[in-house]
Order: structure tokens, then sequence, then C-alpha cells
């Protein structure tokens, strides 16, 4: 299991991050058993790029400052072979986060892209609503995720009331998970570091990529049982959820399914 | 009740916050019931006005690069007429935030200024202490709110141990609540993000905030409650106040008062 | 003691801060009775010099704009001869830091330099580990920690497993806390925020940096005997710990030795 081995090896994980959620990532790579940097100084780019094992790229307050360093951080942990993981948050916003999007994808340094489902569809195309897509168009989540994948060339990760993942050839699902996820800031964005984290082992990418997504929808599943049994809500999510992630999580094989 | 409301319409609130408190404000505002989306990138407040439905500004932790967004915001939801509300944090402690507040008070486009007592004191005249003048001079905080009211031509809310709410001719007194407010961080910041999600809604603006005040020291009162079940303190305030603004809060109109 | 001064004094710290931990700092520095401030806007460091009783410089999102603001808030410190405490986060994982943390300390503005061993070891020319430092080598805290302040004429605070405590005559150590320090992000952080508190009360330095590691040292083991009662983690951890900080905190001076 990739979990155990990332526990012993605890690989350092640089995120050049938003400045709302910076702080739960850090904790919560903490608890999955990974190490945290955080850094969007562009002059250090090249000196983290030699010490980290991967880097999460995520645009939630993106800035012409951090739009650059993220440019030069590609750069560098490209040319070391180094995983990229894209979380292109709030794509489908605004023209800017849209364009820097598809720019840092065309840099070819990007490893695996990881939004919802309003995300990666705007990324190839597609217009959707991330709420209703899961129930109103069964068949539309394995489109945007294979062709998001393909058309860039990256491990995709769509992250919902069901995740997908795909390399451009298969596609799988996993469900489980909790409503919770979607009420706190930050669990799409820890979500992203975590598969930088997983990437950062150099194990099979797509399968790293399902099983992150499963433990993560079974930590959340596991909170969500804390939270009910004490009476609990949102504010109490977060820290059973971060409880949760620091413990150990079993793989439930029976809610990943291949899609295609 | 306008909580209802928000719960069904979920208005967009785009804050451009201090970094300090951003997180909170955001699983604050989810927890409420709305849907937060926090930025300060220049480049995208005129695609984020369109798609918002208020603004929230807080200087907390200003920069030149966030006052000039804060300036280019105000310009696009003003002229899409949307509500803008303003939070003078540390207005007293600094001329770069004295002015910049008097700054963005002269754009004509904020809505509602929400300060404590020495914030909005500072801002019509009057210097005191936060601390001090619920007790010292019961006549003053009407006369600060008033007068904050006129001189910007706002809505303006006071909050402090007991919260004051003014449009320039009505002043009304909200009490209760719990003195946790004071001891974290933020609790101030979310405030003034949940007057702009409730202004978002466009209803009757000064009963709105009178609302908000009320709703959010009751959820303040049951959190406290919590902790001392509990013989938590501090720390656990954070998240049953978090857990108590996402359940159903119950508006105790016994507490509000018309003072003037 | 120190910590009941503190209590009545409420200095007011100010921090230039990574945005990481910022909220988690502010909390802190409430919960243990201080009043905290951020700000890295340079055009209000002068201002905020003139109230402040104490500034925590933390490198831990350093840029070129922050850098620029820890010089110009030093030089105003320096003036009115208000303690400064540095915490030179990460300085031996890149030249960026390493080489901002001395020009820093060149300043010979900085009263209390804080880290952990491989950042107290990359400044005076020692290379280590931190976590296999206390227990591979006896010896060597008690060095660095001497040289660190004899190098820099400032006060040297040292965390880890062990703290280690030294005005570059003698030394001191501070035993005790918990494993869950190391598992949360900002636990130093705010230890470097908490020493420029302590520091703002103008006692002797020496003996109030001691009882600030006794202190923390010591709410860390209550919070974690909290987190082992209610079958906890990391996430538990975060706010028992902010509880146990504004709880009463008995200083146990066993746990307290001269080392040289």
């Amino acid at each position: 299991m990739v979990l155990k081995e990332l526990r012993q090896k605890r690989p350092l994980v640089h995120n050049i991050t938003n400045y709302v959620v910076a702080q739960f990532v850090a904790n919560g790579l903490l608890a999955l058993g990974a190490s945290p940097l955080m850094s969007d100084a562009i002059d250090e780019m090249q000196d983290l790029a030699k010490i980290s094992d991967a880097l999460a790229i995520n645009i939630g307050t993106l800035n012409e400052r951090t739009i650059l360093c993220a440019k030069e951080a590609i750069k560098h942990y490209k040319a070391l072979n180094k995983p990229i993981v894209l979380d292109p948050v709030g794509c489908s916003a605004s023209a800017l986060r849209h364009d820097t999007s598809l720019e840092l994808l065309e840099s070819e340094g990007i490893s695996a892209l990881r939004g919802n489902a309003a995300e990666l569809g705007s990324l190839v195309g597609i217009s959707c609503e991330s709420k209703g897509l899961d129930s109103h168009d069964a068949t539309t989540p394995v489109e945007i995720i294979k062709r998001a994948a393909q058309k860039y060339s990256v491990i995709a990760v769509m992250t919902g009331k069901t995740d997908y993942v795909s390399d451009g050839k298969k596609v799988l699902s996993i469900t489980g998970g909790s409503e919770y996820l979607a009420l706190i800031t930050g669990a799409g964005c820890l979500h992203a570091a975590a598969c930088a984290s997983f990437l950062g082992l150099k194990k099979d990418p797509l399968d790293s990529m399902v099983q992150l997504c499963a433990l993560y929808k079974q930590a959340a599943f596991s909170a969500q049982k804390k939270v009910l049994e004490n009476n609990g809500s949102n504010g109490s999510f977060l820290f059973y959820f971060l409880d949760a992630l620091s413990l150990p999580i079993k793989l439930e094989n029976s809610l990943i399914k291949e899609e295609w």
C-alpha cells in the first residue's frame, strides 16, 4: 500500500498554494505522513526543487508574482523529472485563472491535474455545474476525465461525490467519502497536495492516485462518523478529518470501480 | 428570516481579505450557508464582480498591491450596483490604514462599514478604547454609530460587547453573545463577510444587519455553552463556533433594542 | 512568574510572519494572553513600532517585498530599543533563506534568535539533522546554542525534543512537552511569537525565555493528555493546545537544567 511507504519515507512536498488553505494543507500533509514546505519566492525555486520530492501548484489566490513563481518552479522540477500536480482552483470563474491554468498545462511539466467537474470541464471545453453533474448525466464525468487526461497528457483526478481518475486510457471511479468535504474550505487543495505526496514516491501513478482518492474518502467517512457521534458539524469535521488522516486508514477496494 | 433565504440561495461572497483569517472566514461563510471566494488579483476583479453577489473588503494585512485591487474591485461592484462591506481593521493604528479606509469610503461604493468602537470612532474623529467604551460612557456608542452612518452614507455596524447598527436615522442595539469572540482572531472579519453575504440577498439592509448581528451573537452564545460543558477554552471555541454557525440558529428578538 | 505579568499587561506583538501559520500564531498569542498584530506593509512599520511592545520576524514564506519590510521594521524597533525575535524558518533549505537570515542578524537589532537544531546549526556553520541531533550527539546542542548566542550577540532559543536557551554565557535545557508539536504546522512559529511577547515585558531576558520554553512544553503536555483521553490525534491537538495555552499553566522547575 502506498500510504505505508509514504509514512516511512515522508516525502517533502513543496506547495505554491493559496493563503486561504495553506495551514490546512500543511497540517493535512503532516497528518497523512508527508513533509510540507510552502514557498512562492521565485529566487528559491531552484534550491527547493533539489530537495523536494514533488511540487503542488494551486492557483486559489494567484497573483502576478506567484504566477511567475509557478512557471519558474515548473522549469526546475521538470528538469529534475520530479512530479508536479496542478490544482486549477476556480479556473471557470475568470479569464485570468483559465488562461493561467492553460499556460501552466502547456509547459508540459504537469504530471497530474486535479479539480472538480466544473474546473476540469472548463479546461476541456465542457461547461458544467459541479453539484449537478454526478446526478444529471452519468456518462459525462467519464468523458470529461478521459478528455482531460488525453488533452494534457496527465493523470487527471476529478473529485466530487464520486471521484474519477484517468491516465487517458483507463478511467476508475471511487465512491464513499462525506458531504462535509464540500462544506469546508481546502478539502480539494489538500487533496491535490496529497496527490503530489503520493506521486513523490514514484510508484505506478494511476494506481497511486486511485489509492489516494480511496484513502481520502475513507478518512472523510471516519471523520463524519465522529462528527455525528458528537453532535458536531462543519467545525468539528475540520479536526476530526485531520485526526482521521493521521491514523491508520483502511483501503476499501469495493468502492473502486473500473469505468472504462 | 434572512438566514433561511441565505441557506437556499447560497450567495457568492468575494473577499479581499487578510491572510491571517482567510481560512476562518471561508469556513465561517460555508458554515453559515454562503459561498466564499477569496481573490486579490487585480486582473480578475471585473470577472469576479459579474458572478459574485457581494464584496467584503478587509484591510487587516493590506499592502500596495491589495489596496489597488480593492479600488479596482469597488469600481466594478459599484457599476453593477452590488453591495460592498468595508472592514477597516486597525484603522486607528497607522496612517496607512486610516488613509486607506477614508479613501475607500470616499469612493462612494461602500454599502456597509463594520468595525469596533476604536475603528469607527477614529473614522468619525472620536478617539476611544474598544474595551472601555461600553461601560464608561453609555451614550457614546450610539453617537459614534450614527455619525459613521451619516458621514459616509452607509449602514454602520459596530461590534463589541453590545453591537450597534445604524442607517443614520435609526440606531439599534443587540446584546448577548460571548466574550470568546474577543479571544479568537477573525471573529470581526468573519462578521464583516457575513454582513456581505446577507446584503447580497438585497433585502432591507438595516433589518438584515440587525438580524445578522443577533444570529452571530446567538451562535457565539451556543458555542460558549458547548465550550463550558466540555471544559474547553479558546481553541475549542473556534470549532464549536463554526459548528454553531452551520446549525439552525434561533433569532432572539428580546435582545434587540431600538436606541434612537 | 512572567506569564502572570503577561496576562495583566497584554503586550502588543507585531508579527511579520508567513501566511501558513498567521492564524495559528494570532490565536496562540491571544490564548497565552498577549495581543497579536500582523502586518508586512512597509509603509506602516514606523507607526506600528511606536505602539507595539515587541516584533517577531518569521521568514517562513518570505518574498522580496516582505524582506524589505523586515529590514525597515528592524530599523524602527531598534531605534526605540524594543525587542525583536527572528525565526529563520528553513534557513538551511535555500540560499535565499540563509542569506536573508544572516542579513537580518547583521542588522544588530535582533534580541533573540529562535530555531530548531538544523536552522541554528546552519547559522553557526554546523550541519545537522533536527530529528537525530538530540539522540546522536549529546554535546552538540549545547555547543550550537552557545555559539549562536555568542556569534550574533542574541539570546538563542533552540526548540526540539529538548529545548536549549543561552545568552552566550549560560546554557539551560528544558525537557518535557509533546511529540505532537512536531506533527502540526506553526508550533515553532508560535513559539517565536510567544518569545517576543515575553521579551516585550522587559524582564530578565534569559530567565524569560527559559520560563516561556517550560510553559510552552507544559501546555503541550497537557494538550497531549487531552488528546489521548479523547482518542484524538493531530487535529485534536491543534485546539487542545490553544485551550491549554489559555488556561493556568504550571511551571515545572524540575524539567529545567543548567547545562553550562
